[in-house]
This record gives structure tokens, sequence and C-alpha cells, in this order.
């Protein structure tokens, strides 16, 4: 073999152990359906952490995707963080208690959730979602800011703010077994 | 009309009055197809501003829904806030140059971007986001951290850190016209 069949040889090589890096891409872009879930103690709730704080070192977003059975729903709580929801499946409802009571929530406003389509929660204003739909999953994205998440959960309405059960941090991916190939 | 009917007529009232505060619930549920879109100059891109700092008074994330038509990309670019990429249709190449040199971003590393799945972009590492699939558009949720985004862009890989074009800021939602009925 010559001096160029070589040169040819290893640079044929080369590109091979470059694709076999890229084929490592899969470790960079992650299967979302390969995550892993749980339930976190909600009936009917399935939480994904899609990137966290834990999982992907995140110290300003995250990024959650949550799928309600019919009738499940979150607490009715509050967050200083920004939330944003964008649906991807279903329908149901979004309870939201404005923040005009100083002492307790008080009876929320109902909006209806559609599908394909966003909503945002004013920072500290009490709310819950929840998935109304007697028939079909309600699956939505959620978007955080300033994780680890710092959240005071109501039993009621009318349960004074005083009174609300402070929780944090809740690390949403702490107990996810995740391989660490999916780390960069 | 006797006490109790003129009562009941004011609780339905009551009623009617709240029912109406409830379908102004499409206002704060907004439909996404029903959202304002540009390519801000950019061929064959759709970008939507889904939750922003103009539209929404957002401080800490803003949330996009961009659409590549086949063949369109993102800029060279780098920026110093968090992004996450949800890829909702199709697929495409991430090109990646992690922050190995120092003057400038060098040969990048090719990840194939699968349909339903997730990446995110570690911070300051310059990027592109192409999609390289000549038959599907290339749709995608694209979070970041901190609005305005500051971003630096480069004309080719090989080009000095120093060289890259800085623009701030970007206010992606600034020429959308949205009926003020969607905030709250
Ligand atoms: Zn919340
Ligand atoms: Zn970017």
């Amino acid at each position: 073999m010559g001096f160029y069949h070589y040169l040819t040889f290893l640079i044929a090589l080369l590109f091979f152990a470059i694709a076999e890096a890229n084929s490592n891409g899969v470790a960079i872009v992650r299967n979302i359906n390969e995550l892993a879930q749980d339930s976190y103690g909600i009936p009917g709730l399935s939480h994904i952490t899609v990137a966290g704080s834990v999982l992907h070192g995140f110290k300003e977003v995250e990024v959650w995707l949550e799928t309600f059975a019919p009738g499940a729903a979150t607490p009715i709580h509050r967050h200083s963080c920004e939330e944003v929801f964008v649906v991807l499946k279903g329908t149901g409802t979004l309870y939201l208690a404005s923040n005009s009571n100083p002492k307790y929530p008080g009876s929320p406003q109902e909006f209806p959730i559609l599908s394909n389509s966003t909503f945002h929660i004013p920072v500290n204003d009490v709310h819950q979602v929840w998935n109304t739909n007697e028939s079909e999953d309600l699956q939505v994205l959620i978007i955080i800011s300033r994780p680890p998440i710092k959240v005071f959960i109501y039993d009621d309405w009318l349960m004074p703010h005083t009174a609300a059960k402070l929780k944090f941090p809740i690390f949403w991916d702490e107990y996810q077994i995740q391989p660490v190939k999916d780390e960069l």
C-alpha cells in the first residue's frame, strides 16, 4: 500500500471516528419518550423533567412534560417564579385567584384550557390546573424560571395565605435515574 | 315580583356576569394558531412568541414556537442565556462547537435532531440549528432565560469570537400586534 493509499485509509478512519462521535448525538439529543416519569404522589399525574436543574445543571429555567389523566389536577398552589403552560393535547380548566384578597385566595376565576393553547400564571397568583375532560388526557409542557421551585400549597381556596404549606426545594428530577450519557 | 323572585333574578344576573368573565378566559388562554408570526428576515423561518417579555411582561423566561422550512437554519450564534429545544415535528441537525478553542468556534460536532426529542445548548457554546430534512418542516418550542436575548452572530465557524456581530436587545415580540385583551 503506497503512502497516498495509506493517507486515504487514515482519512477514512478519521471520518468513521467523527461519525461515531456524531452517533453519540443521541446523548445530547434525548428522546422524550425514553425519559423517566413519576407521579410524585399525585393521582393521575405523569411528570417528566425534560430539562432540569439536577439532571442537566439548569440554573435559570426548567422544562417539564406533564400528563393529567381525566380528573387529575395540580394542588391549589402559588410560587414566585414565572410559569408558562403550552397545551399539547386535551382540554381542561385553569382556576386562577388573582391577588385581590390579602388574607386568602378566595373563589378563583375559571378559564377553559383549549387544545393547542398557551397560558401563564402571574407571579404569586394562586392557581390550579385540572383535567376536567372526562375522556381525554391533558398533556402540557410547563416552563418555570429559577429552579428549584418553591411552592406554597393550599387545602382549599379559603385557606389563609399564612397557613399554606411550604414545599422547598422541589427537585422534580431528583429521583429520576438517567443514563450519564445524557450529559455533555 | 316578590322579594325572593327579585333576589333569584339578581343571583341569575350575577351568574351571567361571572360566565361573561369566564368567557374572557380565551384572553388568558391563548390559541397558539392565532398568534402573530414573522420570519425576522430569516428565509424559511416562522417565529411565534408564545410567551414574551414585551407581550406578557416576562422577565425570566421566554417561549417561542419556531418552524423551519426544509433548508432553513438559524444563524451560527452564541448567547449566555440558557436555551432548551423541544422538537414537536420533523427532524434536522444541531451543529455545536464546544468551547474548546479560545479564538474561534472551530468545526462543530453534528447531532441528528430526532422527532419528539429535546436538547439544550450549553451556555456560550456556538451553535446552529438546521432543517436538513428535504421534505418536512422542523417545528420546535424554544425556551430561553433572561430575556431580552443578547446574541453574537458568526458568518462561519472560523470567524474569531471577537469579530462576531452583537445583536442586542432582540425583542422578538416587539413588532407583533396583539390584542390587549391577551393580558391579565
Ligand atoms: Zn404552578
Ligand atoms: Zn441559540
